[in-house]
């Protein structure tokens, strides 16, 4: 029987398609050029070694001489960082300068990678970098939320293979973003406690949907998943920012990060995928009805008509099923 | 200099990326196999002639003798048509029994084709076709909201290729409907009028991003639309439901949801794309404040790790270019 799943957080309905659902075997993805396959160095990547003088700006986490991730301006930035936040209302045309920084995180020199390959070290780095430019990107007052993103793959969005992950400073609060506060807010005035929170503590409780858990963090397929493998990553001590992550918690979720990439990698054959750290908003960062986490999505189905139509998703995987797939999933020893 | 749009009905931000704008020339599709180039009938399609025998229902609209358009339910359907509507609780995890309909309507006969290369009657009718199941599923009082669709390539969701719309019918609203529903009653009690109304009239003054305009129908790109070329067909006369439409208009709106189309067909070198009729929850299937249109969205964009974790798109094409560009779009003469 189908069923109808609500995301707490979002308010929306998640169809949960059992009648065209698949088994996870079947998510698996068909066989592509290996990451690996590719040069490990390519003289065209803006992003490779020896291209340094392409970039607008810097960030170097010098720890074996040589930069091991750095940090560029986007080329083609979304938005620009000069200028006056202006409001411009001509009848129902409502607009805002498109003000705010657009920054890329270069996660290695090395060309031919990704983070299922990466090291923890790695990927580290690139949590720092993350930080330390959202502490310095937040010191601009015209600044009201840092989204933090990485793309993998053409089809989540990568245009440049050279591995690197995204931060954009946006000048609004995203009304979905709102709708997901408010939501919080509304939890805690009702029942004292944090809704994300609450909502990892009930997915430990429960365990069917559990994947990992270390010290710091859980790693689950929410009850609501909106798409095949969406997972959560979520830390277990509240604090409503992500620069407010502990130097110990980076160290801790980039190994939990790495081992679900790494299911993903080796029981889907390296899916495309999108992940993105969920963080407050600058003027409610100190919130005790929130909490940041991080959220990945593969994307082995498509968006089509009924989504963009009504908003709901179709799930053709069972939660339950895909939670316990991943959990079976044995990565390679680790080399790194 | 980028820009923050304001979407009204959504109250959500669109990023319109000028940096990184593209001239409207650049979203002209690669070659592809041409829609014409594939058998007229394959007899492994379900949907083709001969296969009448898989069907669940059907509708029958003999104009000349043979279907012309049939609806069928979908094999693997989204939701169940038996059952009870129940719902459970547990602790945070909401859920409802997936109780609704899932029908396909079978467009034409033939195999190789698609709307741009459809006449005006087979879209005629497959509007009707539309229409005459919505009529019939909200008979069911469980049902809340129709969702009519389509699907037109691979990369817009489509799994068979001959040409069919989907229509579902669900037992909740949306939370994203909802949102809009809200905001448009909300301008109404604000304003005394129709917010879609005021849209369409506005776009019609400006005119900068009008496309093709009939006695009862206007196409334009909105002024914060969310992506490429993202455009409506909105109706002139103010009725909430598309299941008000009255003949002489679903006549109207064949004819020009077929040109826009086949301007995209033609300008853009067959996009993939969807479209979607946005019609009212049925419990508000009367109210003045509230107009149904067509969405209309080429999938010449991809949604990607931004788009996730904000809620927010980034456009990268500029709307009263992309307008502009569509006016100018010559199609070839109707030999339909």
């Amino acid at each position: 029987m189908p069923e109808l799943r609500q995301n707490l957080a979002t308010r929306e309905w998640v169809i949960i398609s059992s009648e065209r659902a698949k088994r996870p075997e079947e998510f698996v993805q068909p066989s592509k050029e290996r990451v690996e396959d590719r040069p490990v160095y390519d003289p065209g990547c803006p992003f490779c070694p020896g291209n340094e003088e392409h970039e607008l700006e810097q960030l170097r986490l010098p720890t074996q001489g040589d930069w091991q991730v750095r940090v560029v301006r986007n080329k083609y930035p979304a938005l620009r960082e000069d200028g006056d936040l202006v409001r411009h209302v001509d009848g129902l045309n409502h607009s805002i300068s498109g003000i705010g920084y657009h920054e890329v995180i270069v996660e290695t020199p090395i060309h031919n990678t990704c983070p299922a390959l990466e090291s923890e070290q790695t990927i580290e780095q690139t949590l720092r970098a993350f930080q330390l430019r959202g502490l310095a990107l937040r010191e601009d007052s015209r600044v009201e939320q840092l989204v933090f993103f990485k793309n993998h793959g053409r089809t989540a969005g990568a245009s440049l293979m050279h591995p690197h992950t995204q931060l954009l400073a946006l000048p609004v609060v995203p009304y979905d973003i709102r709708t997901r506060v408010e939501s919080a807010r509304r939890y805690f005035l009702d029942w004292g406690e944090c809704l994300n929170e609450r909502i990892r503590k009930d997915e430990e409780q429960q365990g069917v949907r559990m994947i990992y858990q270390t010290d710091y963090f859980s790693a689950f397929i929410p009850f609501a998943a909106f798409s095949p493998f969406h997972l959560w990553i979520a830390p277990h001590r509240r604090v409503a920012s992500f620069l407010d992550a502990l130097p110990e918690e980076l160290r801790e979720l980039s190994i939990i990060l790495r081992q679900v990439i790494r299911k993903l990698y080796f029981g889907l054959n390296d899916p495309d995928y999108n992940y993105v750290i969920r963080s407050a908003p600058e003027s409610e960062r100190d919130a005790e009805y929130l909490q940041w986490y991080v959220s990945i999505v593969p994307r082995v189905s498509r968006m089509a008509g009924f989504e963009l139509g009504s908003g709901m998703f179709i799930n053709s995987a069972l939660p339950e099923e895909s939670a316990a797939f991943l959990r079976s999933v044995n990565v390679p020893d680790d080399e790194a």
